[in-house]
């Protein structure tokens, strides 16, 4: 289905289209040609002018295209090969950019993340630990400088391992990692949420973050300094329910503080890879409920606009403070399909911002 | 009551008479004169020929004068300068050579213990920590090399310490913290249950370390190799009630090993003293209850030994296996008072060993 392949990337790369909303346009309406052709209707109906920017057909291909020549493809959310775990995670990328065996994506991963400026130390243990888990898992983590760079190694060693990057699959990051980058790409597998030709910046780590904790039953974290990113990737791994386990090292080394903070909060200690195996679990401890819904395998509700009172009646439940959509749906006087079609529009015309947790929260300058 | 003290002490160091069967004479008899008076007759009774080997009068005012001499003397269980969360626990040692101000074993205590080749770093650290506690309580260690040495000093930088030690007060140990033995007696305390003039030797440290633990509210294990004595320190503080804190390391390090161990156990992770004066309980967390019962305050049996029936009762329920006070008494068809005198006279005859946790096992040879 090459048209379904690329109306998904327009509906994806449109703006103001999530993956939250991704999911819900397609619960509702199917195909993503119909989300698609629906989209203008919507965005009048919230009360918006111009219709959101959805990507060209021609862009889409192009996308398409250049992907494909860099050794890429596109795995949707609800595909078969959609990464399993990643798919029972909130806020699940629509879709993922994959080079390589995308099948090392439904094994049992763990990830192993650290800080950067790692020590001669903190490099070695990541590196013996990866190998050791390699010969049970499949490694996953970020093709960073220092802990990152030799867990990849270290697994590659003795089996296999996934690199998850912020920026295209062909843009090598950081530069001394290109080899790297190629030789995962040949052999093993890399993941990124980016379009091809993306050039990683800042803010599109703590996504990378995201995936790397979604894709694995557990992460170990290997140095890392406190609010550092693998904290982050600690942190989501924890709220996706995963298992979180940590290296400890001496409080007079900065780059211990993260791993014996993440052990008083409750982490796993880890010294060698059977103290991480041997406390792996076989599926997520709280695995959450896959939000993704295949085309066409639910009955849907006929699409059409709400009345300017249903929205008004929506809109008096929201506030810029993020409120869990189940409450919503309970004090409002619609229909619960009724409210989430109005929260659905009013999210696409900019109003409102949905957030992980099923929590909505009113932009500003969004009030009627 | 010098006579009292002298009794007391010729009681304590004789052959048989360990700290359980001190407490259950003194419960039985009263005054430790009477006590010496009954045991010949105790052991005639249980089948033994010769008396025990009772220390003289002399050599118990011997040992006073030494004791004195040195600076020292001596504190009795029961007293009301022994140091009260010591006399909580089992086998809380009958008699203390204290030197020094005896009242800081009265105070809140930590103890901070570690190993004797213990890296510059490690020393550091628990220099560092002991400083910082003893700005709120006492640090008690062990006066090893190492660790022990760098806890007594960082202590001793802002407040005070106590140091227990395995040999007489008399006999400074290692050699090279002969000095620190001297100040440490000078200003604040140095606690040992061995006699006046004894050479510490390897069999007398496991003691030393339980009298550690059980003057602590907690313990803190600094760089600690696996199956060394700081574990067996928290192994005693663990089943005394007391909290068990561990400095994590580098699992590269075979010193950090312990550490960690400890904490995967269930320590909590140290990374400063804030760590653990935050989870100090005010009061041992399973306090137990004190066996001791000062002289005269309870109503007592008449002494009179048991009949051969009664020992052939109670001799019947023993094994080599230790087994529960408790359960003989249930099971024996004697008095509770009356088994019990049948196995205070068995274990003075040295037919039984009395254990921890008020248990008896019978001894290699000890069936009738």
């Amino acid at each position: 289905m090459p048209h379904d392949q690329r109306d998904r990337l327009r509906l994806i790369r449109t703006e103001g289209v999530g993956p939250v909303t991704y999911r819900r346009l397609l619960e509702r309406y199917r195909t993503p040609a119909a989300a698609l052709d629906a989209l203008p209707r919507l965005a009048r109906a919230a009360g918006r002018q111009a219709g959101p920017v959805v990507m060209s057909a021609a862009d889409a291909e192009r996308e398409l295209d250049r992907t494909r020549a860099a050794g890429g493809r596109l795995v949707f959310l609800g595909d078969a090969d959609y990464p399993k775990l990643l798919s029972l995670t909130d806020d699940a990328p629509p879709c993922l950019v994959v080079h390589g065996d995308a099948a090392l994506a439904q094994r049992r991963c763990v990830a192993a993340v650290g800080g950067r400026n790692a020590s001669a130390n903190g490099q070695r243990m990541a590196e013996t630990l990866a190998a050791e888990l390699a010969q049970c898992v499949v490694v996953v983590s970020g093709l960073a400088r220092g802990i990152d760079t030799a867990a990849h190694l270290g697994a590659m060693r003795t089996g296999r391992t996934i690199a998850v990057i912020a920026g295209g699959i062909d843009q090598p990051y950081p530069p001394d990692n290109a080899d790297l980058h190629r030789r995962i790409g040949e052999t093993d597998l890399l993941i990124t949420e980016a379009c091809i030709g993306t050039v990683p910046q800042a803010r599109h780590f703590p996504r990378r973050n995201r995936i790397i904790a979604g894709l694995s039953l557990g992460v170990v974290v290997v140095e890392a300094a406190p609010r550092s990113g693998s904290l982050i990737t600690a942190r989501f791994a924890q709220e996706a329910g995963r298992e979180v386990f940590a290296v400890p090292g001496s409080p007079l080394d900065p780059r211990a503080r993260g791993g014996n903070d993440l052990i008083r909060q409750g982490a796993i200690l880890v010294e060698s890879a059977a103290d991480i195996l041997d406390n792996l679990p076989r599926v997520p401890a709280a695995p959450g409920v896959s939000r993704h819904t295949a085309a066409g395998e639910l009955p849907i509700d006929p699409p059409s606009a709400a009345p300017p009172e249903a929205r008004s009646l929506v809109m008096a439940l929201l506030s810029p403070e993020p409120t869990m959509v189940d409450d919503i749906v309970r004090r409002c006087q619609l229909s619960p399909p009724a409210t989430v079609a109005v929260l659905l529009e009013l999210e696409l015309s900019g109003r409102v911002e949905t957030l992980p947790g099923n929590r909505v929260a009113l932009l500003p300058g969004g009030t009627d």
